[in-house]
């Protein structure tokens, strides 16, 4: 007998990505329902939906790392939010819920991005799944710290992924993104049903994907203030190749700064608003090409 | 002799709209100069700034009609800074400033837009001259109001416009919307430096520009909910035709909302982000076109 997935889909982890709470609006008067999957809703912040911010006090995206969970010095609002979501849901590490599923918007032109924190048999499937039934998927792999050493939400869960898209204002509903993400996230669920029923279909032998490689901060003067912002060469330019010499930053007192990269690498979370106060610029990712095995 | 005219460049009226606030620091640094204009400039919500949002307790761009100016009942903080700047730079109806002009962004795909208060010989000229040398600029009159009825800030002075440029999130410096702001706020103290000393060169006879009609609501329901969004028809359609019939929103329960003009009519602020706490989902506006006085 197929065993079922405990499964959680949540939104609004930043208050002001409307996209997320709007879709778990929608799939509260019309559950989502899958074979073999027990499916929950969380709206992780609703206190920061009310208040149209991203967050109260910090990032809840960031709290879930297993240092920040055990201090029970850290008491800022989303602090004490992801403890009690890791109570419910988790504990991270050992946690009760096989699948979360984090649904976020951002200002850049990433279009309906899927990311993945952990490179098995699993998200390959996942991931071709996804891109054979949605083609304008992108899937980005962020492996520069092991699933468990990632402060994301989404890693409570024993696995887990961001949908991720844009580009959208902060505030605002979009149809288009709205869409693209209601896809993304059901097309995840059916995957995640089929594969624990053995009922895959076919898929790619291999597919194309992005892993992070690094993050720009804008220049700053001494008093860490910007002097520059990110060149209009960039913008609406993530997952383009990026070549080494081109334009990256356009200084205000008309200098412009190159990319000094060795390699091309395509940008991503281009001139992102969430990342200001941290004068991220954009990140950069490598373009890989994945074998994926055959279902069984 | 030509008299000088006292100009008031002001930026940040909105804490979140970046590209005004950015170029004050860059006229800090190298000064707006033009023949016969006394320049100062203004952040008018560094406050509102600081903390990344449009405003502290209300909007600072609605505090300047004379009712709210003369209610000293009104102490919010937004109103209190309106009554402070209003005695440094006004008084409103009896202005010590000549011409007063506010820097805004608008997440709606507006591109580069030169809002007027009034029509006159000087407004048609300065929308001529501006539109003249800037080909993409679009030229919208709101007369719904005398002058004088408008909360703007602006309006604090004998004249008052509004440079209002977009798509840019909010929270976010995008290079090309940085640089039509700066044209644009260039050209129109061009034309007031030139029309003061009766230098102006010849003009088009006629322009055509957008005369705002009137605001549509989203749909709610009888919590006062949002029933809808704005129709993917509409994203990025601002100063395009919308005909009768077409679509305008698109409901949560799949129906789809018509509009039920008798004309066509042009969209502006689609979808703008700042108008969600009042659910208004675009304005529109009707295509005009206004006869120039030659320059004497």
């Amino acid at each position: 007998m197929t065993s079922a997935w405990q499964v959680l889909v949540v939104g609004g982890t930043h208050g002001n990505e409307f996209s997320g709470v709007q879709l778990l609006k929608q799939w509260q008067q019309q559950p989502l329902s899958f074979p073999n999957l027990v499916i929950q809703t969380l709206q992780a912040n609703p206190k920061a939906h009310e208040c149209n911010r991203r967050y109260i006090d910090d990032d809840l995206n960031r709290e879930f790392t297993p240092q920040r969970l055990a201090d029970f010095n850290l008491i800022n609002y989303e602090a004490l939010r992801a403890k009690s979501i890791n109570q419910q849901f988790g504990p991270k590490g050992a946690s009760q819920t096989d699948l979360v599923i984090d649904l976020h918007n951002t200002t850049s032109t990433m279009g309906p991005t899927l990311i993945l924190l952990h490179d098995s048999h699993w998200e390959r499937q996942l991931a071709a799944y996804v891109q054979q039934r949605m083609p304008e998927a992108v899937l980005l792999f962020e492996l520069e710290q092991t699933y468990q050493q990632w402060g994301y939400l989404c890693t409570v869960g024993k696995r887990g992924v961001m949908v991720e898209v844009g580009p959208q204002p902060q505030s605002v509903l979009r149809q288009d993104i709205l869409d693209q993400m209601r896809l993304m996230t059901e097309l995840i669920l059916e995957f995640t049903s089929l594969q624990l029923r053995n009922e895959l279909p076919p898929l790619p032998a291999t597919i194309e994907a992005f892993t992070s490689v690094c993050s720009k901060s804008l220049p700053l003067d001494e008093a860490g203030q910007p002097l520059a912002m990110v060149h209009q060469r960039l913008e609406g330019s993530d997952f383009t190749p990026l070549q080494p010499g081109e334009p990256i930053f356009q200084y205000f007192d008309g200098r412009v700064g190159y990319f000094d990269g060795d390699e091309p690498l395509y940008p991503t979370f281009v001139n992102e608003a969430a990342y200001y106060n941290s004068h991220m610029a954009f990140s950069l990712a490598r373009k890989i090409s994945l074998t994926v095995a055959a279902p069984n």
